[in-house]
């Protein structure tokens, strides 16, 4: 590879001369022809050297362009809900990210995914390259199903759509039920990327301010007689960012208003598995009448297989998947289905989510405290999962406490990226996972600077 | 498992109730304790038992519904954009599928992917984890880049975002670039799910009749200036679905017009590597100044990794990556891309394309030559690729003979679903790799019928 690189490079080989035949240079190179055709395959996945099937290997019409650095993302962008997740995603190597929303690779059950990755390595040659069915596999849909009737919501695998992730299953079901201007209701907080996911289908949005046992009621009821929405969306089990659960009393009364004012509910679930107990479901509580539900394995499992869901009525099931077909030509691939099956299945995955639980518990103790002795203090206290919802001491600007971590390499997520009210200036969600010395030094520097 | 669930389904044990601890049922049925926790986990799985931890086991709440049997496709449906791919992707096992849009299993490198799985199955825990980088796997994007600079599109890694399909990639830009109620330009006919997916967009559609060199020159130039389009969506390479050839003079003019015009254009290359040598690409003549290349590997790969692209101007890959954190939090998670990635890079991938273009070549002319005995002639002849668009005999109607097929098991792919003119009535697409004895008999049938 080396030596016909040299060539090209030295213009000894121009763009679209032929290069050595394979037995010449072997000859020549006193090496086996395979060793040659294993480095002229390998120039032409390069894109230095093009094959022709009959003729032989000819230089590329281009050399390949130098590979420009990776563009860091951009730091002076405002504040919005992108900004996490786009510092977060796009972190250079090194980067500390209490501001985001996943759990760090050594928290997650990598054993379990290697064996799930080997045994797919021996599926039937279907599940390595067809497209399969358009609900997405049978086997995970119906252990979804399963986890659904355990959880009090009576439902057949056929109404399980699986889709590439949670945020696709609540950006599917906007598609199919709203209209550009509808109205939608929110939480505020609420995850930040409901906004950026709702403004893209151009929402009048309104939101209602969440308390520990879930939204305000008061100004919920009066949210859905002055905007009239079609559509409530939320998170149940562990809210985002606040880590509160919705109480039983606040759940049955807002299905109530839901029903007395023809309110969609669509309920991600996402964090549920992060629950010590289970809590009620707005769907099991409504049987799936106007509720939606949606959830992911990206929290517990990997967010690199890329799986999520949707359950609900079997006539919305059915209209998505024709809106899914027209979007995606279909959800994950029956590869990506088969390691989440395989791991649901044979129960490694309830033993991971148990040891993850009591570690999380640990976790969220340990970093309360420390957050305690630079006068941060949570807003709640979560029964599960891995966010802190806090309050900065002394009137502190979350954004400028974030702008200055950043300078530090540290990736905060200030109050306001979650709030469409813009009413949590003093508030800082904390992945309490994803904290160490380092990230609490850089918090201290910048709540100081 | 069997002791438990006949002890549930007699009412043994009562929905709620404890199971009887692990040491204790390790003591009457004379096993390991490490084999009741197994049974337990499973029953767990199954949603039959459901653990609390540090309690115990219990019998859920609900007892697991009856798998009702999976809903066929309706079969009843209007022959619209969505009858072939429902029909296709839902077959029951044994279907014969000549009308679907991919090869059969035994024709994709099962072999390759299966090495790819047991590589990634070593990986780093970030790569089985982690959601990744929001334009996707650098590796990956390194050599989609080489390969576009090696057909003259000069480009660095930064200028390639994964998508999660090329369906996802179409979908994605048309988001981006349309407002509801915009005029796009179709070939007539064209590959189906683009008139799903543009409908989804509420686009205003005009079709340009497609001839066997690229769109009828006049007919576009005219809808250019009296439906003023924003966008022209288009395969090239090999063109979906009459296996036609945009022949360089019409790609030239094509691109003046669309500069005059103030037209983007979408160049979806899916069937790219299955041409003999490459043709040029509108991207390359016109250096994406207003061309948006599209590709996947879902054809020549696997269409169950999920894992498509987008090349484009920097402004625009930028936009892009907003618009797809907001719809699906990313594109395909790294490990779909390692998948890719590895295939792509040790030259495998290129062999199985030589292989792959000697059969289908063989296979073309067997299929057409059999479609000749029974008055089905080819509209044109294709240079690659597994279609053939072909004329059927003595006016019959296409969505008749696909009908009849639809009822013996086999799924055709008539004319007017790639029509949106509705001017392909008579004719029909034939997947060649798909056709065997059976499917020719119920053809025949289908066709006297």
């Amino acid at each position: 590879m080396a030596v016909i690189r040299r060539r090209v490079a030295s213009r000894g080989l121009a763009a679209g001369e032929k290069l050595p035949s394979i037995r010449a240079l072997a000859r020549q190179m006193q090496v086996s022809p395979s060793t040659v055709v294993e480095a002229y395959d390998r120039l032409v996945a390069e894109g230095l050297v093009r094959a022709r099937p009959g003729s032989g290997f000819y230089v590329a019409g281009f050399a390949p362009a130098a590979l420009h650095a990776e563009p860091a993302p951009p730091r002076d962008r405002a504040i919005d809900p992108f900004w996490v997740s786009r510092q977060s995603l796009d972190a250079a190597p090194g980067t500390l990210r209490p501001g985001c929303g996943w759990l760090p690779p050594d928290w997650m059950p990598a054993p379990v995914i290697r064996r799930a990755l080997r045994t797919l390595a021996r599926a039937e040659p279907g599940v390595l390259a067809d497209y399969g069915a358009t609900r997405g596999s049978p086997a995970l849909r119906a252990l979804i199903a399963r986890r659904s009737v355990a959880d009090g919501i009576e439902i057949g695998a056929e109404q399980v759509l699986l889709t590439s992730s949670g945020t696709q299953a609540v950006d599917l079901v906007c598609r199919l039920l709203l209209e550009p201007g509808d109205t939608v209701l929110v939480d505020d907080p609420c995850y930040f990327n409901f906004l950026a996911t709702l403004r893209t289908h151009r929402m009048q949005l309104v939101s209602v301010p969440y308390s520990p046992t879930g939204p305000d009621l008061d100004a919920f009821a009066e949210a859905l007689a002055r905007h009239r929405p079609r559509l409530y969306l939320t998170n149940t089990a562990l809210h985002n960012p606040t880590g509160a659960t919705l109480a039983p009393a606040v759940a049955h009364r807002l299905l109530s208003l839901a029903a007395a004012h023809h309110l969609t509910i669509v309920e991600d679930e996402i964090f549920a598995d992060f629950e010590p107990d289970p809590t009620p479901r707005l769907a099991a509580l409504d049987g799936l009448a106007r509720v939606i539900r949606i959830g992911s394995f990206s929290k517990t499992l990997s967010a690199s297989i890329r799986c999520g869901y949707v359950v609900a009525r079997p006539d919305i099931v059915e209209r998505l998947i024709d809106l899914q077909v027209a979007t995606q030509f279909g959800g994950p691939g029956p590869m990506a289905a088969e390691i989440v099956a395989t791991t649901l299945a044979d129960g490694c995955y309830r033993r991971h989510l148990a040891e993850l639980r009591t570690r999380l518990a640990r976790q969220r103790q340990d970093v309360a405290a420390r957050l305690g002795t630079l006068g941060i203090v949570p807003w709640t206290v979560p029964r599960g999962g891995f966010y802190l919802w806090c309050r900065l001491p002394g009137q502190r600007d979350a954004a400028d406490v974030a702008r200055a971590a950043l300078r530090e390499g540290v990736v905060l997520a200030p109050g306001n990226v979650f709030s469409l009210a813009q009413s949590a200036t003093g508030l800082m969600r904390f992945n309490v996972a994803q904290m160490n010395d380092a990230a609490f030094r850089v918090l201290r520097n910048a709540l100081d600077g």
